[in-house]
This record gives structure tokens, C-alpha cells and sequence, in this order.
């Protein structure tokens, strides 16, 4: 529906005149701004944007855009990505036993929410394989063990380039994926059924209930080596009481950590999620 | 303790260019921008943007300022507003029986989280003086029947002139203001204790017991001459159940209302809510 | 899972001795109360309770607790239901275009999050018969025009009776069923996608977007004669912001009819939501 | 306004028949039930239970209550607490250096919000002291060092004696209670400023920002020696940005800690707060 747009995604160190040299770029090309959003850490010493404008009317072609904004990006020592609208990314999306991520990303894809592909279901198990196919989409079943976890490890990094995957969703995959891992392939994002940093690590909601906490939540986050450490992307929560045993925390929580998962999609695949040190600047 | 900054907020008609050249206007002139953030209406066709930039370097006076962008403005068929840190608004709060408001705002002034100055509270009851003089405020008495209304209203804006007010803020005031006035004076923020457009007018917590909803609310927005039609700034809401009668609906209603309206107080004092239409955009 | 219960909902005059002569009926036949809730309503002089206890162990055959309970009913001009856990409602799920709703709530009940059974759609449109053929579930479609209503439901109310129906859910069902209709069958949960009374009727999303609220919400309500009138189960709310068009209120919108209605269902499903007058109580 | 009530809180192993013996404990004096809520924890195998009953028209005078319910008690092995509507209880409020809670509950006090006495304020500093005065209350200033600290423990104790005393709101007290003490004084209250178990003991918002969390929150909690691991009574949270610095997560945060606060200490004094294991009841 709408005509196809460029995104650029920069930060840099901050001085003055940033918001200008960027807006210039674009107005002496011939392209009209459709977003521009701004963000400056003083503590950091960072500017962050994201830029998105119409390539209708641009007068430089695709090809040309990266080169020509290094020329303005090298002297003020910027780093940026470039993205197009019509460019869609490929997702591939992990799990282990429970489907409502997987679902929930399935429909919303199908809904229209989510410009992206997604071809490609890995799981360690297999009980989630009618769902993919339900859908139309190739699974492979990957059991992962101590001994063998390498091996496949190495496999699913062969699929990931065989089904040119741009973003990897732990949908409730499971498993830590190693660092050797994560040096091959990233982003990648996870769903951690908690609050973070509460109750890192495993069986959250046995340690919320036991905790006797009022409010349970779940956390979507970029992966990195340590694991539920990386920079979150979003989060959100739910009121629980005395009444909510264990089983009831985890039914309150699949309906939160669903939606807070594919929000955190949305926003990647709409290049709004911008990683700097452990933190991310959402351009919402 | 942050250094003194200019503030513009803009709308004019959409049209290529315009974040370059209003970019371009402050750092051809020396400014450093600390925020800048649009947004466009493409079914209005309009253009909107609140710009913040360091006075410290900045090579045109003040007083300069204004006819310079206008040399810009003009062309673009702009509207604008100009504001600068240090010029702190005056505000007069009217009230007539609750106290939750007002004290909420005094509160939030003495801590510094309002920088405004508050010289003056006008009230159709006697009973609040004491918290006025507490917190070494003027309190003047002006009680408001079907026939004096004309002539208090009279006596309101010379106070409001002689106070140099720029914002009335109703909170819990519970007169409506005659169209006259608001053509004389604008603008006027008001707290309404119910989620607009539900239970518009009065009664809105019997009237939502009645109804026998599972969530309550409040909004703060500017006056017009529609009652409790004017542009929303902010809302929220508070959940209630079978167990509240409409005395703790009025009890949790109170939180919802001191916040709802301190957070808009906050925004317009910052220059944050720009009105357009019936509409607000909050550059929050 | 857990051992079948019987849950009593009573309604009656307020007056001393309600809570042990309601325990006492239960104890005094060898059962085990696992939950007791009461409410109290000054202004209506009404006591509303829900208790569910065992029925291992209850001396009483399920067919004379009736009857053994309304001779203590009687005197107390009570109002009561009685229902079993053994004895799964069956839902007729109504839709029209949209298909969250419907999708919602097929999932959760193969993920056992409703104890209900689903063996009848019902739709103006026949577009979404994939998704009930996909769940196993029998697809109607009845189209609907101004001069086939009456005929339409009455072929409605017969699919009703031959599928031994006990709860119609209009998951987005685009159409007003009768006042007749309604008195042939009720109950029926609608869910209506703004928060009520805020925005009855038509387009809510789109008179939300005119009105420019910066929250929008969701409604989960019982259906009477009056439109959106019927006495409210569940609501939740989401906030918007001016970057929000009609299409964003939309999709952000669903996300909370879903939830709301599911969550109304599940409370229905359970015998927590007790009406009176246009109210409900929520045993939750 | 309302006619004087008691209330028994009781929590014993499970078993068959407590709500009646309870209810008919009552019943069977003449006593018109108000609000009965009761709760089961299977795994724990307790019952706990509160009953809410008017005077007027009770049988038994107050002082034969207990004995008379100890008798059904014993044999049950219940714990249990009875307390009267008309005996309020009086409470002390410590504070530091931050007024923002100690303001709330004064102001929610004197609006008729808190049923409770609060005639002595604590502090280690002595510059809220005009605050206390302001409301009529007796402050002391007992500032604490690594060397003073049992001897002005000491102190506090026999002032809590001295005032009677029966229960300790730490609003905002930046030291912690020694072991000693809390053998000596309970129950105490405790407002942390963050979504406990997240970012317990120091500078919270701090470690939140460093985080890079997307909403904050605060928790109160009765004050056991492990600190902030006492039984949780009520959290919240409130959404942050990017944009937000440690200040602004200050400054948002304080409006979370005294709603949660308040909530906590009007259940409290509500006798609605169930302490069993490390966890609470809310009967709310």
C-alpha cells in the first residue's frame, strides 16, 4: 500500500549540526521525510536517528544511496544501516515444546503485521511440526544434546544461510545458544518469560510464585553470550494475586510474553530497535 | 541547572524539505539541537515539529530570533511558536471543593518538576485558602452564582492580566467558563474526572457505577467553548471492581485525576502538546 | 486434572445468617468448600455468592443437590444456579469478516485454557471457513440482509437447538441480533471494540482517531435488546499516540478484543460472572 | 459513618468445614456477616480466611470475642487475629531525605483515606521536620551512624513504646533495620524503589538505567532481617523510555513508590494483608 521508503539508522559521536546534515542529505536528493527521530545520550556522547524517506523522486539510486552517505558519514566517525521497505527480512523462528509464540507470529504474519518472510521453523523437538506446515513452512527437527550440540549447532547455521536468514526468533526455544554460535549468526532475539533482570535464568515462574510477587511480566531482548543479559527491546506485565498458583502465572504469562515478543519483531523488522552499548533506543 | 534553550513549535503544510531548512536555520545560526521530533498527518496534509536547541553559542539574539524564522515561516505558510527555557509560564490554578489536585501540583512545583511559577489561585469557595497561604500563594474568593457570573468573570481575567498568567489550570473548578472568556483568555487546561468521551458532563463516577464498567479514568485537556470537547492531552485509567461503590470510585478516581493532570501540566509548561484541529501531538 | 466440583451461584435479599446457611447446606452433606466468595450490595440489598466444592465425598446424588438446596433457597426468596465442572458448556462462536477473535479462542481451548466445548460457527460470511475446518469445527454460513433476518434466525436458532448450544459468543460479528432472538435464546457475550460507553454503535476505531483519545479499549459485555447497553464482564485498554492512525488503532485494538473476550469467555466458562440489574459480579 | 465491625483473620491446615464453623461462629451469636473472603493454598495445606462482621446486634461483648473464638480455634490448630474497626491503629512513619511519601500519606490521612492514628515521625535528617509540623506531628531526629546505631535503635524502640505504637512505614528510610530491632517492633513496612526481586538493596534506578530496563516499578513489603526479602503486599510499574535518564526514572518512579505505599499501608490497616510463610494474602 504504501510506496516503497529508505531507512537510515546512524549514530555518532554528538556535535552540533547532525540534524541538519542528515535532513540535508535527503532534501538535496530530491526525497521528502516521511519519519525523522533523534535521540542524544549526554552521557554517552552519542546522537542516535532514524530517518525514513521516500525513494519515489529520489534522484539516487538505490546502489548509490550507501555510498554517497559514507561521504558524510566518515568525517563525523559515524556507524549507520541502510534499509529498504521493499527489502523484506527473512525470519526464522525457534522453539522448543509451546506454540503460542509461534503461533501468535505465524498469525500476525498472515494478518499483514509483520512485513517479513518467514520460510524456516528449527526446533529441538518435534511435536510443533503440523503447526509450520499448517502455515506452509519448511521445519527441521534438531535435538540438540550436550554431546551433540556442536554438530548441530553447525547445522543450523548451514540452514541460515541456505534460507538466507537476516533474524533469528527464540519463540521459547529452549536452549542457550553458544557463543561460537552467536560470533556466526546475529540478531537474534529472545522471549524470556520474566520481568529482567527478576529471576534470570530458569523456571521463572516457579520463582515468582515462590517469590510471592503481585506482578509477573516477560522480557524480549537481543541475544548475546550472557545469557538474559543482552539489550532489551521490550517488555510489559501483568497483575497476578494469591489466587494464581504456578500453572496460572504460566497461562497469565504465555498471553505476555506473546504479545511483548512480537511487538519487540515489529519493531526490529521496522529497523526502530537501535542496539548501542547494552542498551536500545526504540524510535516508536 | 541545565543551560538556557530555544524551543519552536511548528505546523505548516507538508512539503519536501522542511526538516532540512528548519535544521538549517539553527545550525547556520551556531545552535547545538538537543531535540528534535516531527510528525506528519498525511489525511491533514500537515507538517509538525517541536525543535529544542542551546542558547550557548547561538549567534542571533533573542529577540532576533522570532523575525529571522519568520523570513523561513513565512514562505512555508508556518505556524509557530516561540519559547525559550528560561521564560518560566505563570499559572493560575482554580479549584472549588477537592484539594487532591491542587496539592498535588504545589507539591510537584516545590520539588521542581513544574518550571513554572504559580503566583495565584482563583476559587468559588473559601474552604482551600488555607493550603494557598501555606504554600505563601495568593488565594482570591470568587463566588460564582447565574447571576454574578458575567461580573466575576469580569473580575477573573483583570486578575489573571494583573498576574501576568499564561495558563489557568482548572483543577477540580467546578464552573464551566463562558465562551467570552476563553475568547479573552486561552489557554485553559482542565482535569475531567472520567475517560473521555465517556461520561462527558456531570456526575461521571455515579454515572460509571451505574453503568457498571470494570475501569475508570480521567482526562486532562484544553478548554473550549464544547464542554469537555476540547483536545485530549492526556489519559488514564485505574481498574475497579463489583466491590467499589462510588465512594471508592471517587477515592481511586482522585489518583488517576492528580496524575492525569500533572503529567499535562508538565507537558504544556514544556512546550510538548501542540494543538492542531481538535487534536493534540504530545513530543513526549 | 483436578476432581469434579459443583458450584452453587446464589442471589438474594441481604439478611443475617446467608454465609453459614450456605456452608452449612454444603458441610452438613460430607462436602469440601474449595472456594467461598461473597458480595454485598448496600444500595440494591442484595447478597451475591459463588461457592464450589468437591463432589467426592458429597453425599448428596448430583440430581437431589437441586432440589435439596431449594428448600433452603425458599425461604430466603434466593435466586440460585447450580452447575457441575463434569458438565462442559458448548459455545457457538459468531464471526463475520475479522478472524483474531475466532483464532483466539479456538487456540486457547486446544491449549485447554477453556473448559468448554466449540462445536458450531456461525457466519454472515463464508470466508473464514477454513479456519473452523482447520479446528474440526462445523461452519454455517448464514448471510444476513434487512428483508432474510427473521428467516436467518430463525435457521440460527435451530442450528442453536440442534447443537445443543448453552453459550453464543459474537466474536466480531458484525450484525444486531433481535430483540426476539434474544428472547429465545440468550445467554450471548458480544465483544464491542471501544470502551464502553465511550463510542457505542459504528466505527469506534475511526471516531476514537477523530476524537483523538490517547487511549483506546475493548468491551466484554452480555447481550440485551439495548446496543451495547448489556451489563459489562470485562475491559481493558491500550495506549495510543498521535502517531497512531485509524489502521494502527486497528491492529493495536485487536490485541484487546481478543484478551477482553477471551477473558470474559473463560469467566462465563467458569461460572464467575454473575449479573444483576446491568451489572455483573466477577467472581475472579 | 459506618457502624463499628471486627474482623477475624484466620489461617489453620485445611480442612472440611471451616467456612461453616467460622460463619456460624458468627451467625450463631447474631452478628450480620459483612465481607467473607477465604483462600486455599493445596500446596501449602492452609486455609486462611477473613470475615468482616457488624457489632451492632453482636451477641458477644467485645472482650469475650477471642476466648470464645479460641475455643473454636484450638481444636482447628488455627492462628488467628481479631481486630475491632473502632480501635485504629496508630502508626509511625520514618523518612530520610525524600518528603514525597511522607507527604501522600499525611495528605491521604487527613483526607479521611487512612483509618489510623500517626502522631510521630522519625527521621535520621533533620530537614523534613517543618513537613511534620506543618500536619501537627511530633518529629525526632535520631540520626544513625556505623557507632550510634544500637543506642539510637534504642531510642526508636522505646519511643514506639512510648507512642504505642503498632506499625513502623519506612517512607523513603535510607537505613536498615538491625535484626534486633525487628525481634523487638513488628510489623514494619517498607517501600523499595524498584520491581522486587529486581535491583534489591542500592541505588536501584541507577542499576535500572545502567539495565536498560523498559518500565520501572516499586514494591512494599513488610521488613523481615533479609533485606528486601520480606513478604511482597503490593508492586507496580510505570513504562519508561530511552529518553528517560536516571532523573526521570527518579522522578517517575516517586510517583509509583507512594501510590504503591499508600495501597500497602491502607491494606494493612484494612487488616486485608495476611502474612503466611514469605508470602501474603491480599483480601482486597
Amino acid at each position: 500500500m504504501a510506496s516503497p521508503t529508505a531507512i537510515l539508522l546512524v549514530s555518532c559521536p554528538d556535535q552540533k549540526g547532525l540534524v541538519a546534515k542528515l535532513a540535508n542529505f535527503i532534501y538535496a536528493n530530491g526525497g521528502n521525510i516521511l519519519h525523522a527521530d533523534q535521540h542524544r545520550d549526554p552521557e554517552a556522547g552519542l546522537f542516535l536517528s532514524r530517518i525514513e524517506w521516500e525513494l519515489e523522486g529520489f534522484n539516487l539510486p538505490r546502489e548509490i544511496i550507501g555510498p554517497a552517505f559514507q561521504a558524510i558519514a566518515q568525517p563525523l566517525g559515524a556507524d549507520w544501516q541502510l534499509h529498504f521497505s521493499a527489502t523484506v527480512p527473512r525470519l526464522s523462528i525457534w522453539v522448543s515444546h509451546q506454540d503460542h509464540c509461534l503461533l501468535d507470529l505465524l498469525w500476525r504474519h498472515r494478518a499483514g503485521e509483520l512485513q517479513a518472510e518467514m520460510p524456516l521453523v528449527i526446533s529441538n523437538h518435534n511435536h510443533l511440526r503440523p503447526i509450520a506446515e499448517q502455515f506452509g513452512i519448511d521445519f527441521h527437527h534438531l535435538p540438540v544434546t550436550k554431546d551433540n550440540k556442536p554438530l548441530q549447532e553447525a547445522q543450523q547455521l548451514q540452514l541460515l544461510r541456505d534460507y538466507r536468514i537476516d533474524l533469528v526468533v527464540l519463540a521459547k526455544y529452549m536452549q542457550v545458544l553458544s557463543p561460537q554460535f552467536l560470533q556466526e549468526f546475529s540478531p537474534v532475539i529472545n522471549i524470556h518469560h520474566s520481568f529482567l533482570p527478576a529471576f534470570m535464568g530458569a523456571n521463572p515462574y516457579q520463582r515468582a510464585y515462590q517469590r510471592g510477587v503481585k506482578i509477573i511480566g516477560a522480557t524480549a531482548h537481543y541475544v548475546t553470550s550472557d545469557l538474559d543479559e543482552g539489550p532489551i527491546i521490550e517488555q510489559d506485565v501483568v497483575r497476578i494475586s494469591h489466587r494464581d498458583d504456578v500453572q496460572e502465572l504460566i497461562r497469565k504469562g504465555k498471553d505476555v510474553e506473546r504479545m511483548v515478543l512480537a511487538r519487540a519483531v515489529r519493531l526490529h523488522v521496522q529497523n526502530r530497535a537501535l542496539v548501542y552499548g547494552n542498551r536500545t533506543v526504540v524510535f516508536a
